[in-house]
């Protein structure tokens, strides 16, 4: 049976995913904002090391008054554009609408569930390189799974939910593996591990990933900075293990050169994710009494960085 | 009495101080390379808000062996040219040769009694902002006033020494001000309260002084760092105030907006005071099990910079 999924935010998350997803019969409708006449005159364009794809006709709107109720709401804005949920969600949320948060940091569900209300929530990480490169289409490099894990209030491990294990078969039909996680708040401390430092040093030094594991000094920073990482989720009961950190540092490694979303952002003269990468964090940690020093330097540097850039 | 100086390295240091002590009567010696040429045919000129005045005909050399000896050799190279001090120095030294040593950071006493043996050296601290600005031709902006303390191998305090007064005598005809402290290590650290902070944050965010003192969060880490500086200090029996700290934050404040030295050496593309400035205080501290995580975080940061600058 076909389902309804509506798409807040179609750029290189919430455009590729989406469109996967039409692809394979879902019906899907897409919330734009520059992009949207484009997009409805001529659809969305992908072009991935799995094969390009064209679709010529996708529902488009310039407005979530506009658009139908969903089975699942995927929101794929930057965290910055949060602020506007009040607006953008509840047009599109029925009864047992399930919320699918694609996006980055901690403590984002806490943010929608205000809007929403006791609506299921399912946190979403992507492991994904791509880019939105012109209007409507979307550059796919590297890498493209999501992670799921249910949210409740606590932040308590909510194991496999029936709602994580629909939207699993609902992708099931599409290249995008799906790994479905017992307890959110662990998955979401891990992929903490490489963004704090990565999207953090690639805009304070303007730098690669692999300009950084090149060089010994800064090699050995993102290894202390991973480590504060994993004080931070033991503030929160997580185990990050020396093994996992060893494992994102030699994974980064061996990755291609590869330029942050962050560092996108900032290059952009975009507003940089800073509440939900690095404040969200850092407050959580220091409410169980642990600061994390060399984390809230990169913080403050790049608050400075950002306003500069934005002015 | 007219005393004969020796200045090795005639830049914005050496070449401002020199020239003063040329204009009152003393017979100074001018160690030059790039502008070698040009300083013996056309001498010096000064641009300073004292007057202006230049000195048409001055000593002017571009290898140590065609020195003469000297009562005081001025040491004004960068600390990055320290290597060359073997080849430097001892073509200037005679029986009594006083050293003072005009450079930034800690334990550059040390590496200069490494080449010259039991000679007396005294360090010397220069509150001033002046840039060469041509060949010959040095732009004093404001300051000036030396700090002078007498060295010893184990960094005690020597007091006020003779040869401190000497070099303050020579200097009263100045317009220069000499302050004659009695503990080096003490006023060594006093200065790093404020080298370290600004000239390093000012290179890794892009930054003058004013701007990083506007916003809130580099105000902080500014203060936060000057913290770990007082740390430092304490690891080796010096006292760092909150008041002193609090009095450095404020007069920067009221400064004009100011490219720190380690900035315009970062733009001009030379190599930064890295050792001088930043290793040598964290090793002394870690050597007495003291671990200042965001100097060293700014050390990494900068190591990497400077790398990437000099490629």
């Amino acid at each position: 049976m076909s389902r309804r999924y509506g798409i807040i935010g179609t750029g290189a998350i919430g455009g590729f995913y989406g469109a996967h997803l039409q692809r394979v019969g879902h019906e899907v409708h897409f919330l734009l904002r520059s992009d949207y006449h484009h997009v409805k005159e001529k659809g969305l364009e992908v072009e991935s090391p799995d094969g390009n794809f064209t679709l010529p006709k996708v529902y488009a709107y310039n407005s979530p008054t506009a658009m139908p109720t969903c089975d699942v709401v995927i929101l794929a804005l930057k965290t910055t554009q949060n602020h506007l949920l009040p607006k953008l969600l509840p047009p599109l949320i029925q009864e047992n609408t399930v919320v699918l948060v694609l996006q980055n940091g901690l403590g984002i569900e806490a943010e929608v569930a205000e809007v929403v209300g006791s609506q299921p929530i399912i946190g979403g990480l992507c492991f994904i390189c791509s880019h939105k490169v012109a209007p409507g289409k979307i550059r796919h490099l590297d890498y493209k799974k999501i992670t799921l894990g249910a949210y409740s209030p606590d932040y308590q491990p909510q194991g496999i939910t029936p709602q994580m294990q629909e939207i699993a078969r609902d992708f099931a039909a599409t290249v995008i593996p799906i790994n479905r996680q017992e307890d959110l708040l662990q998955s979401r401390w891990d992929k903490l591990v490489w963004n704090i430092p990565y999207n953090g040093l690639s805009v304070v030094l303007d730098a690669t990933t692999n300009e950084m594991m090149a060089n010994s000094q800064t090699r050995s920073l993102i290894e202390e900075i991973m480590q504060e990482v994993a004080l931070g989720a033991k503030s929160q009961q997580r185990l990050i293990s020396d093994e996992f950190i060893e494992k994102m540092l030699t994974s980064t490694e061996k990755m291609q050169p590869y330029t942050t979303s962050m560092k996108l952002d900032y290059d952009r003269k975009r507003p940089l994710e800073l509440k939900a990468i690095f404040e969200n964090p850092l407050q959580t940690a220091l409410n169980m009494g642990v600061d994390l020093p060399r984390i809230r330097m990169l913080y403050q540097q790049l608050q400075f960085l950002n306003l500069q850039n934005l002015a």
